[in-house]
């Protein structure tokens, strides 16, 4: 029920990811009435009725709503209600498009975290030109992180990168404002020396460049930092686009010339475009949650059920499990 | 002598800029062979010859070097001796586009801080579609920043954007993960505390979104996150770049339209380019310093004496040392 367009739109997004997975079966969690309301036009109809089931949830939690209120005046919100079904093994993994800290919330308290992580940390794809997109933890505002924070995103973004992304040994890497092994925050340069001692392929410092291009398969960092990169990038590409659009509008010769780039350039964007991920996975935790952006469309909600459910044949938490479990140094 | 081109696109620039600024005068600063060898090639001859000075360096701060050389094995380097020269009132400001660190540490420690500054601040201009860009500081990897620091560079931006980009009241934000006050480290929520009760128009928490959006004329932040979020804006400014251009060589109809839309697209572009700014400005020292990119161009190194005269007339940082000796609660 979150997110701006909800629940068209994620009514929409269950109903070409049905189509596309046909193994798949899906749990709509909501208000039953508006969600009933919409089935039949956004096709849920027929040989689909099958594949999901409804589940009631009394609440939302909007915009304004402090994350903590799913453990409090929303414990019948949908988000809650669908991070209890991944608790009780009703549903393999969670697929939201809401509040983004209400989402965490529910996916660390409700869900639960693995053994050994103190802090499930919220991974974006970043795209570049080498079709590989480079894995970059943590962007969910998870503030002050230390030193074995840091560690432990690096080493749950190389599991992700491994099981879902097919990645053989993940270069890994921490942010930091130079190449130098000596440049950093005490807190990276303290990573840096974990990172070093565990069973990674860490290649040290990366910089704010390595994160577009393809150099890092990983690279963990804070949550404020990753969190601040990560709006700036999506504002700066608001500007690039509308000042494109704009520039390509400004005469008769830019839009003839528009009109003909535009498939070409349609094809570029869409490689960068995040919709085609579909959203964030938190790791860390005992399942699999998948956060979209709140301005997703159908088309992102199915890429969203897709990442979640490659995670989930990937047995992603469990691999991540078993990498914490034998954390150890080298040799 | 610092930079990828040096001292040719040194010298193409200080040609470009005696040009355009008839009452400029320049000491140029480094190896005296070498610029005396460029002189002809750069067209500083004639009429242009009694405006500018040739002061030799015996040494230049390379790549390799620790920023705090210029105070050991290389204290007879070009940046030092630029600095010396700002120093000693032989110049008003300084301008290079060599290794950022030994820049800094010569303005800070040669030049010399302000009083009651403790950390100078690299502000960088973010372009946006408003046409006003954006203070954003600080970018020079001042890590570990106080809240103190934070409001410092805050009030040192501010007058930067009124003095030498002519915004009357500009408005202020300190960097966040949230628009609410309540979000935050508790660096930045201390650092907004302080910049609430400053004589300053301050708006609260900016997001990593905002730097592009022209909501703020000011954003402040720790040297650490803003080191980041600039390179990351380099390196996806890149790829988005590298990226256009491929997509304008895919297929015939692309190229016709790539060479139809060019001009446009040149337009705009040139609005993004940091070449147009020609560096960034040091904020926070007895005098004027502008610290370009390594790979500035003539054009580049151009509008970088261009930013400093324009510090220089706004009398910068006498404002500045005004400001800070007035720093007192509002009311």
């Amino acid at each position: 029920m979150g997110g701006d367009h909800a629940p068209q739109a994620t009514l929409e997004g269950a109903r070409q990811a049905l189509e596309q997975w046909p193994d798949l079966k899906l749990l709509l969690v909501g208000d039953e009435v508006r969600l009933r309301e919409g089935l039949v036009q956004h096709g849920l109809t027929g040989p689909l009725e099958s594949r999901f089931e409804l589940v009631h949830a009394g609440s939302v939690v909007d915009f304004h709503d402090e994350p903590m209120a799913i453990l409090k005046e929303k414990k019948d919100s949908s988000i809650r209600l669908a991070a209890q079904a991944v608790r009780e093994g009703r549903a393999d993994g969670m697929v939201s498009m809401g509040h983004t800290g209400a989402a965490m919330v529910a996916s660390t308290l409700v869900i639960g975290k693995l053994p050994g992580v103190e802090r499930p940390g919220l991974a974006s794809l970043m795209p570049n030109l080498t079709g590989r997109p480079t894995v970059f933890i943590e962007v969910g505002a998870n503030i002050d992180s230390r030193p074995e924070h840091l560690a432990c995103f690096a080493l749950m973004g190389a599991v992700f990168a491994e099981q879902v992304l097919g990645v053989a040994k993940p270069k890994v890497g921490v942010l930091s404002v130079g190449e130098e092994d000596s440049k950093g925050t005490t807190v990276t340069l303290e990573a840096a020396a974990l990172l070093r001692d565990m069973d990674l392929n860490f290649l040290g410092n990366a910089e704010g460049r390595d994160i577009w291009n393809g150099r890092f398969d990983v690279i963990a960092c804070d949550g404020f930092v990753g969190n601040v990169v990560l709006k700036s990038a999506e504002g700066m590409a608001k500007m690039v686009g509308q000042g494109l659009k704009g520039a390509l509008m400004s005469s008769l010769r830019a839009k003839l010339g528009g009109w003909l780039v535009k498939p070409a350039l349609g094809e570029f964007f869409k490689q960068l475009d995040y919709r085609e991920y579909g959203g964030l996975p938190l790791l860390g935790i005992q399942g699999v949650s998948v956060i979209g952006h709140g301005s997703s469309n159908g088309h992102a909600v199915k890429n969203g059920i897709g990442a979640a459910i490659r995670a989930v044949e990937g047995r992603l938490h469990e691999r991540i499990q078993a990498r914490l479990s034998h954390l150890a140094p080298k040799g």
